[in-house]
């Protein structure tokens, strides 16, 4: 980060549109118009289904072309979030696991306050975002909706996203803070994996058939904190000092 | 959610969302599908293009065909309107008529604010509205939008003025969330103390001069993610493994 000769800090870098396995090139391109009607220009694409570019795209763009081309083609989650400080998952479902649920606009007032790249995740058409997503986010994102009839398409749900991130462009300036970003995600999967290393030889794991579920329960509790980068490495030391690793001196 | 037992007035009716010579069917149930997402029902169409009732209309609105059932038709807006005390007309253009713009948000709280029914005019998909349905009405909403690209279609700007209206509905209450609070510190100071005893045992704390600043750096991180007492004993399981105990079965 570069230091902001002026009074006000940076406003935190507008937030990445990560379509999670999209299925239909028409709504890929409904969500990049979606986006850029809300000055949000940053799309992620993991693992579409039929493929990238899609032809289907640009048609249902209405003219959002520059985010078409821009968006950045990525094989995982994990490598499309991985230079993200914030990682939020949008779900309507109940799920399992144990994180800050936010409405839209409490989201975007999470992306402004806090220093860091954000990135949303946005689950493939049917069925929405997998467990597995989820378990990668700090946060999720729930649009309050009709109990009775809720059914926000792809493009829908993006554009409330957009739109309430949208709501502060132009206002005064984020509040001043002076807190560390979190780590990328990268650094954070780096640290995730040495554990998962070690527990492994450790034998932790047991039984076998338990250990996705026990994966997922370490990774919620170490995605929790938002540590900075210095506090990850930190603990990688701590991990390599308990693996026996000579200690630095 | 419990009820609100008495004291306050009875909310404002919902609003209608009028639809102005639209011309798609598939529009129509686009629209109506965005309405029934926030809990708004009642739609009004005037002059539909293709008449009413449209073939296309039901498979766009994705079951949320009772909307679509009860729509009324009207020849004109100002027919289409004659029951509602307060007129909103939705436009992204300047016109030469003075009168207030809100925001969508800003709207709905005018909508919640005075009492008598509200109704909302969108305009058909191509031109919106003219200038004479825009004279119709009190107000005019528009939607803060990218100077640089604005393109939102009619089922968007349903969905955005319907949500914003929902935020004070019972459904757009916070979600409901059952985060277990943090471990009491007791529980989190003795998994401190079992990993400086591992740490010691393992030569971290060196040089020893620089061990206190390391341990409170460590002390501060720990502290930081707010672990739930069920976390913190995942922890400390995690901890006793790589201690080389043997693992829970």
């Amino acid at each position: 980060m570069t230091s902001n000769s002026g009074s006000s800090p940076l406003p935190a870098p507008k937030p990445a549109i990560i379509l999670v396995r999209p299925q239909l090139g028409e709504n890929i391109g409904k969500a990049a118009r979606a986006m850029l009607n809300f000055g949000l220009t940053e799309m992620r694409l993991v693992s579409p289904r039929d493929g990238w570019p899609n032809p289907n795209a640009g048609p249902a763009a209405s003219g959002a072309d520059q985010v078409l081309e821009q968006a950045k083609l990525f094989d995982s989650v994990a490598e499309a979030t991985a230079d993200c400080a914030h990682v939020f998952a949008t779900t309507v479902r109940k799920r399992g696991v144990t994180k800050p649920v936010l409405t839209p606009d409490a989201a975007a007032n999470a992306i402004r306050a806090e220093p860091g790249k954000s990135a949303i995740l946005f689950g493939p058409e049917r069925s929405g975002l997998e467990t597995d997503d989820v378990a990668l986010a700090r946060s999720i994102i729930t649009v309050p909706i009709n109990p009775e009839f809720g059914s926000l398409n792809l493009a829908q749900a993006v554009i409330l996203v957009a739109y309430e991130w949208s709501k502060a462009e132009g206002l005064a300036s984020p509040p001043a803070t002076d807190l560390d970003p979190p780590a990328p995600q990268s650094e954070l999967e780096g640290m995730i994996g040495q554990l998962d290393t070690m527990l492994d030889a450790a034998g932790y794991f047991f039984p076998p058939d338990r250990t996705p579920a026990t994966k997922r329960t370490l990774r919620t509790l170490l995605t929790k904190p938002g540590w900075t980068a210095q506090e990850v490495r930190t603990l990688r030391g701590v991990l390599s000092a308990l693996a026996g690793k000579k200690p630095r001196n």
